[in-house]
């Protein structure tokens, strides 16, 4: 049993456990998961984490040929030269020596390859140069704070020493955020929070919890879930990312129709900026007053200051937790019967509703069946084929994670089936349900995989409102089609969407895009004007430049299309007065950054 | 028909009728109401607006002089003595000949009852030197722009001319929020926004509308009604206060549970301000995107520019509403009820609870009873306090009001009625729900009622966790009624307070508090005492500095109680940095007040 405070709180104390949790330095995620590719075509699946563990997949090859419409011999790779060649430590001398003093023995890192992973957030660009170039410029210094008081003493030796300082989570930002800017010139320290992971408190009876900006999502579920509880929120990140990076990037969990997003879960902050603490001696339920310091750093992605602990929203553990899946004939009916949920019902915790694209894709991450489940699944195919007429090259599928109490996950899973059979949907299980949902984590390791087969792919997302998101899907599909013909990209554009998040007056539409780039003479260049051709699209199509990445560096240079002048003015002049030496000189979406004035990107 | 547009977004076009609705130039409200007492001691509730309209209400003094220990005779009446003496304008000529230019004929008034008007938001100080005082400073010219251009130049100008512009809504803040900062030697200026009142579109597919600032809630409300629409936003000033109002003030409305406080309905902003103004070509459900308008000017308190229009949420009118009432016996069962009804099912739209003097108030807020009414009433009574065992002098009620669909409502009165039984709850039926609701408009006339018999009164609110609620309610009643008796304050204060919202992590509480007077050599610095005192036992006992009044002039001195020196430093820094000619020099929250060195009030 953990000790309680005077105020009947529980201080769990200790630090998550992270044995045989080793992350890849090259790819992403875990080490001991991974595709690979066999010599006979069959890809595997290492480890044991995730469904997809451990499985054979005979059809997915084939069907990437198919789909990108090259021939991937799986002998032609496009092998990895990780680690690329790391620029020497631009060392402080006089801050060196005073961190060395402020910070345990172990707090304090020059190896090439840890500053390296300091100075990446998992984009295209990030990753390809990781293997096969080099970053122009990397972290000087990594620093591991462990107190609060050590993070006020770094902010404080940065800013007398005139260092960069950027703050560091999980590293998953996938928006250039933790890039270094090229032409940084003064010593560039990185603090990673992940040594400040603890759990502070639990307030079992107002349901709240200060935790340590440093936790990573992962543990902190874990952690809450050893006494009962939980935050509910599951980026896509989620094995990774941090709460201060949360607050950061601004983020958005799968099950937030239940829980909410980071901005409604997030009670408290403290916060070390240039000008001190933001702090506050009570949490308060709802107030207005004034001077929040929540309101300075939701979206703030580093440029502001280090978020140290936060004081967030929990939530008993569910009574129920189940999961299921729904066929649509078409992606459009499947966006009718999200709308129609959303106006008329209590959605469930997740809603998601994949293309027919992703759909396939899907189908082949599955296990080789035999046997009876071969046979089994031939009839269902039947089924939905056959008698209930579903086009295999059209058909979408709905996950959807229902949490709750008993009879409030009976109401919801009545109104479900309502309104999917108003829109044709049929029934697929909750099997399929919980695999679609998990597969998300899965796919995540996907794109490194086919990198090495010259594959260049990317997540991006937007949100949009009701009545724009078929055609803003479409558009995009069609613009991707048409400028990577314009390019000569052998082969077709892997481009395909889902629906996760669905809101009050729109959803949330996130993208996977892929094509073979072999032969291409600039292949990050290509995929650079592709990437950004797409937000274009985007943006002409009525959506956001972000749902919850974020701006970064990657597309700060759209700011000026979505915000008017005034707007932008308001956010430098607020960082420049907040922080004048520029300490925390990230230069995400521009702020602080010298070249306020270049041409951007 | 209302015309549509390519879009389909409905064009409603017509501004508000506004006939038959004078508002009082000295007193809360509507000319064509007040309560008034007759000889006999019978008060009388004039007009027909509301549920307690026309009634006579004989048990109102007697109760009075109970609960107050003080004689209160009728004929001995504290005369207002309004209009006050107020200070001519002083005139900026250049500004005025600009401004005369700008604005239509009769968009410009320097008429002193209008100016003195627009510098008071019904404050108990503020009201009381209006009737029996005077104010030290009030605008010296009220302008009432038509358009976001008109705001646009009226702000240039103002900065131009080196003036002091205050934005003007309803003019209901009560925290001294409009109140003309005494040592102000600028030409003070009141944008009121009144004439900016249209709904400019609504989108029926996505659920959005932009609705300019000045709307009045009851209009809005009305209007978009009409289209089968409803905003849900019912804060207690719902009548007079407007959009721009809530934004600036971070209102929460009586049905936040079903509808969101007013930040979680406002999608997006166009404010004017010093820099420029700040505005959005597109509005999303949700995003990640940085420099977000609406950050900065929740509870913004004026302080940094004129909100011109938002892009609100709206729903479609819901399938059903019912009201409700249940009896507890006592304070304690009803909260506790209230913390189970949060945790474990979905609340109503409203749920409020009122303590047990507040409940007798509503008591002799009831009609006459004669007859068959008059035995039903005795019967109930019965029921009540032989049968149940409930003691009147200890017995609370809780009103609900459900919106939503037929089985949704279903739902919640099922989870109602099962924890209300686990409480010891007794219904009492919807027409007590229904009056219960509704009488918050009503009892807000009564301030200006008792304070013509020497009564001083004021309501107060705060937010404050779940753990806290019954200590918090029991501290500030017994510090109050300590400070008065310390005071010689004839007979015993009125203290009552009602749990209005309720959170995850915790409650709304609203306070409604007064005193008799006569004798008392300095009322209003006694009054201005025990406010404060008050406001210090609520931080003591853990709860905020204000759930949704704000903070204004009234309460700024507390701040550095409740946010650290660098917290306050931001709040000031950014001030200066987006408007740094001090144009908004209302000085709400001590922002951009020459006097910030200065101890504080």
């Amino acid at each position: 049993m953990a000790a309680k405070d005077a105020e009947g709180r529980i201080l769990p104390g200790d630090r998550p456990r992270r044995a045989g949790e080793e992350e890849s330095p090259d790819v992403w995620g875990f080490r001991d998961s991974a595709f690979t590719l066999r010599p006979d075509g069959t890809v595997l699946f290492t480890g044991t984490r995730y469904p997809v563990s451990g499985l054979e997949l005979p059809d997915l090859l084939p069907w990437m040929r198919r789909v990108l419409g090259v021939e991937l011999p799986p002998a032609d790779t496009h092998d990895s030269q990780y680690p690329p060649d790391i620029a020497p430590a631009h060392h402080n001398p006089g801050l060196l020596r005073e961190l060395a003093e402020l910070l345990p023995e172990d707090g304090l890192s020059d190896d090439p390859e840890v500053r390296l992973r300091h100075g990446h957030g998992h984009t295209l660009e990030e990753m390809y140069l990781l293997k096969y170039g080099r970053l122009e410029r990397v972290p000087d210094l990594v620093v591991y704070p462990e107190s609060e008081a050590q993070v006020a003493a770094l902010v404080a030796a940065a800013a007398r020493h005139d260092a960069c300082l950027i703050p560091y989570g999980g590293g998953t930002n996938v928006t250039d955020a933790l890039r270094c800017p090229a032409d940084e010139e003064r010593t560039i320290v990185v603090a990673d929070l992940t040594r400040m992971d603890r759990i502070l408190w639990i307030d079992p009876v107002n349901l709240m919890a200060r935790i340590e900006a440093g936790a990573v999502g992962r543990h902190l579920q874990a952690q809450l879930a050893d006494y009962g509880f939980t935050l509910g929120h599951e980026p896509d990140s989620v094995e990774f990312s941090t709460l201060g990076g949360w607050v950061a990037t601004h983020a958005s969990g799968m099950k937030k129709n239940r829980y909410g997003n980071i901005e409604d879960l997030v009670l408290d902050l403290t916060v070390v900026t240039p000008l001190g603490t933001l702090s506050r001696p009570a949490v308060a339920p709802r107030e207005s007053a004034g001077p929040d310091p929540r309101r300075w750093m939701f979206g703030s992605e580093g440029t502001l200051g280090i978020v140290t602990s936060a004081v967030v929203k929990i939530f008993p553990l569910p009574e129920v937790q189940r999961y299921d899946a729904v066929l649509f004939p078409h992606f459009e009916a499947g966006v009718a019967f999200l709308h129609d949920l959303t106006r008329e019902a209590t959605p469930p915790a997740s809603v998601r509703l994949v293309d027919n694209l992703q759909f396939q894709l899907s189908r082949t991450l599955r296990p080789r069946a035999t046997g009876r489940s071969a046979l089994q699944r031939k009839l269902e195919r039947l089924l939905v084929t056959r008698i209930r007429g579903f086009d295999p090259e059209r058909m979408v599928a709905c996950t959807l994670v229902y949490e709750g109490s008993g009879s409030e996950v009976r109401a919801q899973e009545r109104e479900v089936r309502r309104l999917a059979r108003r829109h044709g949907g049929m029934r697929a299980g909750a099997e399929n349900g919980r695999r679609g949902y998990q597969l998300t984590f899965g796919i995540a390791y996907l794109r490194d995989f086919v990198m090495r087969h010259w594959i260049l792919g990317e997540s991006f997302e937007t949100s949009v409102p009701w009545s724009q998101v078929l055609t803003l899907c479409e558009r995009v599909k069609r613009r991707l089609g048409a400028e990577c013909a314009a390019r000569g990209v052998p082969g077709r554009p892997f481009v395909t969407a889902r629906v996760t998040q669905v809101y009050h007056t729109g959803v949330c539409v996130y993208f996977y895009f892929g094509f073979y780039h072999k032969g291409l003479a600039s292949p990050l260049e290509t995929f650079a004007e592709l990437e950004r051709a797409a937000r274009d699209e985007i943006l002409r199509a009525g959506g956001s430049l972000s749902h919850h990445h974020g701006v970064g560096k990657l597309r700060r240079s759209f700011l000026p299309r979505i915000f008017s002048p005034a707007a932008l003015a308001w956010s430098n002049e607020v960082k420049r007065a907040v922080d004048p030496g520029n300490v925390f000189g990230v230069a995400n979406q521009m702020l602080g950054a010298e070249s306020a004035g270049r041409p951007l990107d």
